[in-house]
């Protein structure tokens, strides 16, 4: 065995380990026999390199699946050491060599410039990166005449698309641009060009400051490693990261690459894994599917990086765990046998994510399959992928998204959608502040829905707090004065473990606070069926659209719960979702209206999903709105078996304290728990009080 | 080891065998470590014993546990030889003995008499024959005091409820009949009462043939085994039938109690098999959940007996491989070591049901996950819990119901939902003709939904063949001419596996034939999103109440696509279900106007599901729709991967030939496959018939 190289990332040595696990149950040997699966399949298939074609044309899937059996196979090639696997991947570059100088350039189909595999250079980029790997493994096998043609047909027309033809584009600060200097930047590794692979680390002016690997690192990622487009494009800008950073660290170490800006990249990594759900999905912040999960190829890569590089933690072994396969590279060897080695789970604890402005709070309680995990999003915007959800939440318990995110209107690569980009009800609903779980004023988005104005924003993180293990309380409070202008929102969000219910609560308290009379709706959406609205409710026969603008032109009333009509107002709402009952009760300052809705109005379409949301509504200048949301009980269909389907919570009732504290008193058939809540407090211990006071039964 | 009996259906050997599966992971060491565990727990807690409440209380929910903790506790103290679990199933039967007596009766919920424990004396049966299971395990540990308490206090006051005070009830040929013939019987045996064992076996007459355990084998289900009120009652009257057959199998022998009615009991149980879909669940034809499962307690031990009794064919060990459990008896450890011993996998054919009258038609094709279902429903009413859905169908494939059917409207045992009983939307809708997969004529239900004239009514099977090992074809044709005086309907059904789709095509023909003009609506149920309405679709901003009665009431219009104005009209729509494109080609002989619909209109308490439906409406005397469902392509969201989002079928043209012969040609981009249809084809193999012509490029 030896350390010397084969190709621009693996030793020798790596190959070697990673053979070992062919054909076993470790995450790299389920990777090893995807791979290997794959490269069959296709020597079998024998190759195909079609013309141009549409997002999700068989061109596009075919270039797209090219560019990965280039590296695939050579991989494989050199994991089995069969060069029958080599010579997929040698002709495959040969065909693409052939052609690719003399293709003409795709039409433009968004922001984005064209490419020609391909309608936007994102996806060329993404190709050259998988090719070069490949071309990698190979060189040292091909003839000159070999090299001269795939350098000078395909690599060298490539680099200069994107370092000269799109210049003005390589410099962005931005997902994109990652990729971009990482693909440049590994070819120019792999075929010797320095000048390069200088542009790709340093940016377009060589100062490292504006454009190129080290800026993207110091300035894309915030201190704490967040990334403001959110998870989705966070998993999505990691995998070039990593994959550039371990190029530069194995041949440019003098740049120290890991350690730079006290070791970002690493803390990318991190901040990233703190915002998956217990179930490995992130939460659908900003632009993001909601079935993106910590199995990505991204995160695959950035988790066998934080292994390989940083020791095997506890909690990232335990997430490794919960991945299918792993990066096939020695990382993937180290990570494989740190999963096998562990037995004990870790989880991340409760993080709060500055981005260098606000912040993201990530609240956790409970273990295993019962953990929660509630994410308070009061940080950036997310540039044009931001959503106008400032003090939104979302809440995961026991596998499932209870209060959920809409998540974006695109089916990605679903050509008959659009070719599988963004939808009109992208920014017509999907974006939009009421799609999220929040109070949206006067029935308008935060910010006018400019994008602009929205990303000079941020949430202000006033207390956060962990103390689940001493007294069951993890709580946070952000507000913002200026997504409406005139109005103050600010928002308690406590997770609540005690004896007096089965699950941990959420409680939930919006402030909203104006000098003029204004239209506060506080909204959730939820998923199930409505087991009953308790105290009333009136259906409606015929459905009318909710409004006209700011994505409430997508809402249909399907029923509403009149609250008091003068006081304080309250509702309460259970509903099932999967196999357990979620009670919703509020208190609130002022009358309110609580109207059930449906998604889906004004769709020509059909480009929405029919989902379930909740809309109470308050007209005041300054208005209170206690929540809580209950887990409660247990349905299993399939045995007929229920239990618990009513809420053991009987009143929530609050008053406002002086300097601002809140006073929450919550009844129960066995007590009543005072919850004392000071956004002022001097410190996170006193921010939230429990005061409940001895048993009434 | 001892042939012994210990209890009235377990042999000391028996015992000793399952003692060996404590721990195992066989489907018995399942199952007995599930039963222990719950023992175990009840110990820890200790026994309760409430007073009376209503459906889905504490008190119904721990009666009814306690019901099932005395045979648990008697079974598990046997197997572990443990005096202390014993003592729990004592304990329990001695506590109830004390109040037995002295407990009033509840009020009456429905049509079921009431019980003490129970609102109906269908759980108090339930009840009782646990109880007397246990019972039988314990007796003879017990002193004379302690029988005569139990005896006196409990059972004999349960039996003269149910053989005297419900004297009226005790022989209605029904599946609430068997449990109360079984739990008499089976009571009556362990006590001794001879008497009740007759009256239980030969019903109130003596005469074996009005009432009692031999009419209800005889009458309750059809020659094939098939039983009336469909799939979900039916694994609940096999429950009771196979426990009282076995207590008769060993103590009244002389009763050849499995040969009865040419071995009606084993017929029964593979009729029941037979209806499961690929993943076990069972289609819910009339009244039934949508999860209702081979996994069910009835039907662990309905296979339990077959193989038992009958063998381990390698079709039914298959499904017991899909159990979790199985009956903790000595015939659960012959399948548990038939599971362990089989290695191939095996499953039911395709097969005509028939119900004395019509039939039920299960077309299968394909293996393993892959496998499709086909269920068309042509068979008698099915009582009080039919469905008005004569000529109806619905699809399974690759683990999902394509189109599916809607089942009851009811949530067992969720107290807030009406006490856990049948809704007044399962009425409104879930029974009427609309909530299923079939032509509705002039908006209104079959037999104007009435109960008693659609029970005189049955579909006719005209043609029933299954080619699928020869040429890809397996079809059924049904047909009925009184649910809608004046009306003729006809369906043809053909699964159809070609080299020209992906997965099986389901063609789906309907003639509907009048004399006078009449409104026909082709309705199909679907889940998931719409993709695209091939050739135009206008959505609607106000959703109006598509109907004022049968079901139309609940429909919301949601969008339209008009088809051609004057003479024959196409429509195609493309859905995504899962990960899976399902497109719907119609071609009718008329003009007809499509529309999307949404469930849920005219729902105070918010008990209908919001789930999508497609119906095609056509005016005419008599026309015909023929309409292809192609499956096709991949989408995988969280891995972004898309394959085929279009359909490649082009076109569905047909004629009406001579002779009621249809000739159907679907032109896909390669070829055009033409099929004949014959109804009066006097052989299987002449009603289909395939006539490709050859490749068109």
């Amino acid at each position: 065995m030896s350390k010397t190289m084969m190709g621009l990332l693996w030793t020798r040595d790596d190959l070697a380990r990673m053979a070992e696990h062919v054909g076993s149950a470790s995450r790299l040997g389920v990777t090893l026999d995807e791979l290997g699966e794959r490269v069959d399949d296709a020597m079998a298939a024998g190759i195909v390199v079609p013309g141009q074609g549409e997002a999700g044309s068989f061109e596009h899937n075919t270039h797209k699946h090219n560019g990965k059996l280039i590296e695939q196979a050579a991989l494989v090639g050199r994991v089995r050491e069969d060069s029958a696997c080599l010579a997929v991947a040698r002709d495959l570059l040969l065909a693409y060599a052939e052609i690719y100088r003399g293709m003409p350039y795709q039409v433009a189909r968004n922001t984005n410039p064209p490419g020609k595999l391909f309608h936007q250079i994102l996806n060329e980029q993404m190709w050259l990166l998988g090719a070069s790997l490949g071309y990698s493994l190979l060189r040292e096998d091909l003839s000159d005449d070999q090299r001269t043609r795939i350098e000078q047909g395909l690599f060298e027309p490539l680099l200069e698309m994107f370092t000269v033809t799109y210049e003005h584009d390589f410099d962005r600060i931005h997902n994109h641009g990652l990729w971009a200097v990482a693909a440049a930047g590994i070819c120019a590794l792999v075929i010797g060009r320095q000048d390069v692979v200088d542009k790709a680390i340093l940016g377009n002016d060589g100062s490292g400051e504006t454009g190129g690997f080290l800026a993207q690192i110091d300035t894309l990622f915030s201190a704490d490693g967040y990334y403001v487009e959110g998870p989705y494009y966070h998993r999505f800008a990691i995998h070039p990261l990593c994959l550039f950073a371990e190029a530069l660290a194995l041949h440019r170490p003098e740049l120290a690459i890991h350690e730079r800006s006290d070791g970002r990249i690493g803390k990318s990594i991190r901040a990233l894994l703190a915002t998956a759900y217990p179930d490995g999905t992130f939460p659908a912040l900003n632009d993001a599917s909601r079935t993106m999960d910590i199995d990505d190829e991204g995160v695959r890569i950035a988790l066998a990086v934080h292994i390989g590089r940083h020791g095997a933690d506890p909690e990232l072994v335990a997430m490794a765990a919960q991945q299918r396969g792993t990066w096939a590279h020695g990382f993937g060897v180290d990570l494989a046998e740190a999963v096998a080695r562990s037995s004990a789970s870790a989880t991340i604890p409760s993080a709060l994510l500055s981005d260098g402005a606000g912040g993201q709070a990530h609240l956790k309680q409970g273990e295993g399959a019962q953990r929660h995990h509630l994410v308070v999003a009061a940080g950036q915007h997310g540039m044009g992928h931001g959503h106008f959800d400032l003090l939104g939440l979302s809440l995961f318990s026991a596998g499932r998204e209870r209060l959920n995110e809409y998540g974006y209107c695109r089916w990605v690569n679903v050509e008959p959608k659009f070719g599988g980009r963004y939808l009109a009800e992208n920014e017509g609903y999907a974006k939009q502040s009421v799609a999220h779980n929040l109070v949206v004023v006067d029935q308008a988005s935060q910010h006018r829905g400019d994008h602009r104005l929205a990303d000079q924003s941020a949430g202000r993180i006033e207390q956060f707090v962990d103390r689940s293990d001493v007294d069951g309380v993890t709580a946070v409070c952000c507000s913002n004065d200026d997504a409406y202008p005139g109005v103050t929102l600010r928002r308690h969000c406590l997770l609540l473990t005690t004896e007096l219910s089965e699950h941990p609560l959420l409680v939930d308290i919006v402030e909203a606070s104006g000098h003029e009379r204004h239209c506060y709706d506080y909204v959730f959406n939820f998923t199930g069926q409505v087991i009953k609205w308790w105290g009333g409710y009136a259906a409606r026969d015929t459905l009318e659209v909710l409004g006209e603008a700011d994505g409430y032109q997508h809402l249909w009333v399907v029923g509403e719960q009149r609250g008091s009509q003068d006081g304080p107002s309250s509702h309460a709402m259970t509903w099932l979702d999967g196999d357990r009952f979620i009670t919703w009760h509020q208190r609130s300052q002022h009358p309110t209206n609580a109207m059930q809705l449906l998604v889906g109005a004004n769709d020509p379409e059909r480009n929405l999903r029919h989902e379930k949301k909740v809309m109470a509504r308050s007209h005041a200048e300054a208005t209170v709105f206690v929540n809580v949301f209950e887990q409660h009980g247990h349905f299993d269909e399939a045995h007929e078996a229920c239990l618990n389907a009513r809420p053991t919570l009987k009143s929530v009732e609050f008053d406002r304290l002086a300097d601002e504290r809140i006073e929450v008193r919550l009844t129960f058939p066995w007590r009543r728990e005072t919850l004392v809540i000071d956004p002022n407090a001097a410190s996170g211990s006193d921010y939230v009080s429990l005061k409940g006071g001895g048993y009434m039964k």
